[in-house]
């Protein structure tokens, strides 16, 4: 392969699809970008073999080709390059590259040992604004658990519903749920599971982009695609195994009524929040307590080395006085996921589930258990 | 002691005093700051035993007094309170804290124990300029190892010499000299050594006020005072003992003449050094090649392993053809030393030192030490 490309284009490329490429000391092939040249593309290639990057960018080839090179070297040495033409030629599993007063000589790998990035043969797709699709999966991927005992839970469980996707993401303390309208009605239902992993390098290299996002799948793989809009030629492709199981259902902790709610200032709420945790002790505890006559909710932590500390807030107050203990990390994220300026928390007795809620915005909930009191 | 403070006032002290304390598991009280309260001032000290902090704050006093508490709970606390008026009140060893809506309790220690912090009790002193005198220390701590084989060479060395102060910082391989001139003349020649972490905090807390700075010393303790302008009563004093030791008779080994010298363009030489450094394998050896008749650099790195990199310049040459191997980050880091947009590089034959300077500034200069060749 020979070919001519502008340093910012290249470098573009090569920050989306190194990023999941490592110090992978058991497959080194993984660490490798592959370089395919066709007709006037180049395409960037990386896999974990859980999931696939694909970049194309515009290029005046020269000859046809490929190359599997380390993409981390290859990423930090275009990064200090100067903004000038690229060429690029591989000969013998060498990648040379010239650019203004350098010559550089990389050692490649035989392209025919890189992995094969799995297809999606089913041409049906969903449509989603990228940026407001990856704003709905930020807002739930934080509660998910790392932990692989149960993998059912270890991803974002997405469900498509005529003209709706709802996202959800939990660790069984927390749940959080966040509902997307399509412009268009899907025409089956249908559900999946998608590794956390996913879901982050998704948000990573697409959340930013205000464009039409495709998303493909088939039972086991999903793709997101994105697409030059001047050429309808691929421009960036996720494709990521999904995860195997039966998601909970989910809906049914969801509380309907509370016995006690509250409307707070969510800035100065989480504030509060953030004071008190540094007087929670080993078990995060930070106790709440509501009373609807006063329109009052108090916060108080103690720990028997540290201190004490007390706080209110004041807000519009419905239902019955309630006194519930929670671990002050997980009010504060939910407080993080919600971006308007007032939240509902409303509150249940005996041990009951938890709500967070934007004000005006009925298209994010966040559930939450209390802490168990002795 | 009861007083009231501004909490942005509170908050900027405790941000320079906390920086020395920390999580101390065989002397806790180091992890504390001693508030002591007399007339209007309140005073914070912390300590790590070699060195101390002093602030200084204005505050409506009710009751004079002092106790000991965690600096960094108080900090991470007082920063979490709104931007209003602070009351603190210790009682028994506890700290009471009253501001908008919350009221804290923080337990302290008894204000006895904490360490004493030594006293300077010559009163004479040297005034430098605050931010000129932490960029100059700023261009010769980077070079100073951390080893302490050589206890002599741990910190910066400082030479007061007629109206001039000479900085100096090295680890044997390489050495920076920074000369500052003085408004006044000094009375008596004299050097001290300053551990390496006393520089850092005072660059950290002092580096930007463009203020005057007053030196003390004693045979063994250094004392770094800023003033509140208003009523000349110290706001901020740095305290630290001094290395014992003779520092190397250094001014020897600064070249006076050079094999050939080339005048380079800095942010490309550093950008081309740091290209070259991908390639430079294990002993990060760079190879540098100087053709006074093309007015030229080439820049060389091989790994056996990744490839090669060929880059060059073009400069201002005198002397002859020379051609010399160096650690490249021992380049990069004399580089970024230097503040002009072109450094004269002059370099020597059979193993000899070689110089960076800035073009048009006698006051820096950076001998480095090549890599011998076999």
């Amino acid at each position: 392969m020979k070919i001519t490309i502008l340093k910012e284009n290249f470098k573009n490329g090569l920050n989306i699809i190194e990023r999941i490429t490592g110090k992978n000391l058991t497959l080194p092939v993984l660490n490798n970008v592959l370089l395919t040249v066709e007709k006037n593309f180049l395409n960037l290639s990386t896999t974990d073999l859980e999931m696939g990057i694909n970049w194309w960018g515009l290029v005046k080839t020269e000859k046809q080709g490929k190359i599997s090179i380390p993409a981390k070297l290859l990423s930090s040495f275009t990064g200090l390059l100067p903004d000038k033409k690229i060429i690029l030629e591989a000969k013998d599993k060498t990648l040379f590259i010239e650019c203004e007063k350098r010559k550089t000589k990389i050692k490649g790998q035989d392209p025919e040992e890189f992995p094969l990035i799995p297809k999606i043969e089913n041409q049906e797709f969903i449509e989603v604004d990228s940026y407001k699709f990856c704003q709905g999966l930020s807002q739930v991927i934080e509660v998910i658990s790392s932990s692989q005992v149960r993998p059912e839970i270890s991803g974002v469980y997405l469900l498509f519903q005529k003209d709706l996707i709802k996202m959800v993401g939990t660790d069984s303390f927390r749940l959080a749920e966040k509902t997307l309208s399509l412009k268009n009605k899907i025409k089956k239902e249908c559900s999946l599971i998608i590794p956390q992993k996913t879901i982050r390098e998704l948000i990573n290299v697409l959340g930013e982009k205000k464009e039409k996002l495709k998303i493909f799948f088939s039972p086991s793989q999903i793709m997101f695609e994105l697409v030059m809009p001047e050429i309808s030629h691929p421009q960036v492709q996720i494709i990521s195994r999904l995860i195997d199981g039966e998601y909970p259902d989910y809906q049914e902790i969801i509380p309907k009524n509370y016995e006690t709610q509250i409307i707070l200032e969510k800035k100065e709420f989480l504030n509060q929040i953030k004071t008190a945790s540094l007087f929670s002790g080993n078990i995060n505890e930070v106790k709440f307590k509501i009373n609807p006559k006063e329109g009052k909710i108090e916060i108080f932590t103690q720990s028997s080395e540290l201190g004490e500390n007390k706080s209110y807030l004041l807000g519009k107050t419905e239902g019955n006085p309630i006194e519930v203990s929670f671990n002050h990390k997980f009010i504060s994220d939910g407080l993080s996921n919600i971006e308007s300026s007032e939240v509902i928390f409303g509150l249940n007795k005996d041990g009951g589930p938890a709500v967070l809620k934007p004000v005006g915005d009925e298209s994010y909930i966040y559930v939450v258990m209390p802490v168990k009191s002795d």
